[in-house]
């Protein structure tokens, strides 16, 4: 088993508890950490990690330094949401032959709102042997990936139908913000507006359900709402009163001509009752998949971007997605 | 888009259903059809599949004929469930240059039983470019693929843990008869000495999963047992009296050392009640994972094989299994 050397890119909450399941994992090795916070840097990775044991790396804001002295075999990505910002990043890794597992909501299907920059970035990795794959549990897996593989055993698919219901009190502070969790309705409502409120990549969840399945989508609609506070509700972080915003609904439909095919449902407000994940697909057979409980996200987005460090090792190179590679699955599980 | 010329090889009622499957896909063309029943062989395609029309296919005994003249791309392969019992007809599949999707039980890891005539294969496939695909439902989806998928979101597997209940009065009547329905209990266990009842390829998504996950099995258990009717029956072709048996549950146990690490309890019967897939995860995070109902077994089959056909045409050539090939999903869905 040789060893697999791994950079972690990106040390916020996310990027810290994805290197720590990395370093869990036999023949798994760290040999480098890049991140741009002042209190990080020259840090050593297990101070940061808050682990007792020093690692032996060096947290450093060169990133091109890095990538050339740590000889790695694999990023692990988790610095932004949008395929734009993490372009320079994606480049830096592909041109230094380094494969990459993302969580840049944007990637799982960077062509939605890039095809130029993915071009370049499919050509440029083809071009030095790198793998680049965006996941996540969502987008990456309840909303898109695993609708697909459950269409696998139909002959026939109309209609497929999402439902994540997130109770976002049970998440952390920033995804309890995130949601608008406390706000004024009008507030919310202006955010959305600006386009600062909403699920990065649902969109491109639904677009990639599209593409699975061979569906030219000829248009969608989107829709991003508050989520009222019909009681108090109370989180970890702080409090919400009736009427206040506990959180968000937004949902995406997909249509061919006039007939709707796709329809994700996402909430993520405090206080839901009976999270879960609902997959329904109407076709031959109909098909009802349900998650009781709901796949839990920030654990689970960890997961996909370690998992999917073989996935990309034995892929050929360029800019893929869930549809490219094989089947996820837990990487030495145990 | 160009056309995917197939072959149907094997007429019995999954093979039908499946050529009437492919015939629905956009851009699929049969090119050709194998089967040795007397009563089929010489008749057009489009006759034995009970289509008004016909097809211009005549259905044929001589598999090396077809393979010669047909200029195929795929082979739909449903002839029988031992891989050694196919073995020349995925040979002469693989010498023409031919993918497979089969739905050969024991193909879905060819490797367990018959790891010389596997490397036979892989190497001559490798060598004539033809890419092989064992799949299916069951095996293939519920108890091994699906489990496997899911597991991607997880940081840690302990166990997993797959049930699977199907009510036999709904399916054909060879299965209501493979699963002992209507049997006495004393020729049901001599049938299971003999090795003559169980479900075919349980053992193999049992080592499947395994393999998917990295854990070497130290052993197994495995046990079939009648499940006794506790009120009379009556199916479409049969009835069933109380205390004669109603149909079977076959589990698999894999281990670990002493630590129990897989779970595959399997019962088909008729009168089952509340019929369902569901998947246990015991790990980080638990997961539990419901098909209400169930996926339906014979229609589910045929969708796999049809939805092999890009999958399989798509891959490095070779003797590839679920976890070689890209996420299954339908094609050409609507």
């Amino acid at each position: 088993m040789k060893t697999i050397r791994v950079i972690q890119y990106g040390l916020g909450p996310i990027g810290c508890n994805t290197a720590l399941a990395a370093l869990k994992k036999e023949g798994v090795k760290l040999v480098g950490a890049i991140d741009i916070a002042p209190d990080k840097v020259g840090k050593d990775l297990g101070e940061v990690l808050g682990l007792p044991e020093r690692l032996g790396v060096t947290v450093s804001s060169d990133a091109p330094e890095v990538f050339r002295k740590a000889k790695a075999h694999v990023a692990l990505h988790t610095t932004r949401s949008f395929f734009k910002d993490v372009y320079d990043q994606l480049e830096l890794a592909a041109r230094s032959g380094v494969s990459v597992v993302s969580s840049t909501e944007e990637l799982l299907l960077p062509e939605l709102r890039n095809p130029d920059l993915a071009k370049k970035l499919d050509r440029l990795a083809k071009k030095h042997g790198s793998t680049i794959l965006g996941t996540g549990v969502n987008p990456g897996f309840v909303m898109d990936t695993l609708a697909l593989v459950l269409s696998g055993v139909c002959t026939e698919v109309r209609c497929v139908k999402i439902v994540r219901r997130v109770d976002a009190s049970t998440r952390r502070m920033p995804l309890q913000r995130k949601v608008g969790a406390g706000m004024k309705p009008e507030e919310f409502r202006r955010l959305v507006k600006e386009g600062k409120l909403g699920h990065i990549g649902l969109l491109e969840s639904m677009y990639l359900v599209a593409k699975g399945l061979g569906w030219d989508l000829t248009r969608h609609r989107e829709n991003i709402e508050p989520v009222l506070a019909e009681e108090p509700q109370q989180t970890r972080f702080f409090s919400v009163a009736v009427g206040e915003v506990a959180g968000i609904k937004h949902t995406c439909c997909g249509f061919c001509d006039d007939r709707q095919v796709i329809d994700l449902d996402l909430r993520m407000y405090v206080g839901a009752k009976d999270p879960l994940d609902s997959i329904e697909i109407e076709g031959v057979p109909p098909l009802t998949l349900t998650l009781p409980g709901g796949v839990a996200g920030d654990v689970a987005t960890v997961a996909t971007l370690v998992n999917g460090i073989p996935r990309v090792l034995e892929s050929e190179p360029g800019l893929k997605t869930m549809l490219d590679l094989p089947i996820p699955r837990a990487f030495r599980a145990v």
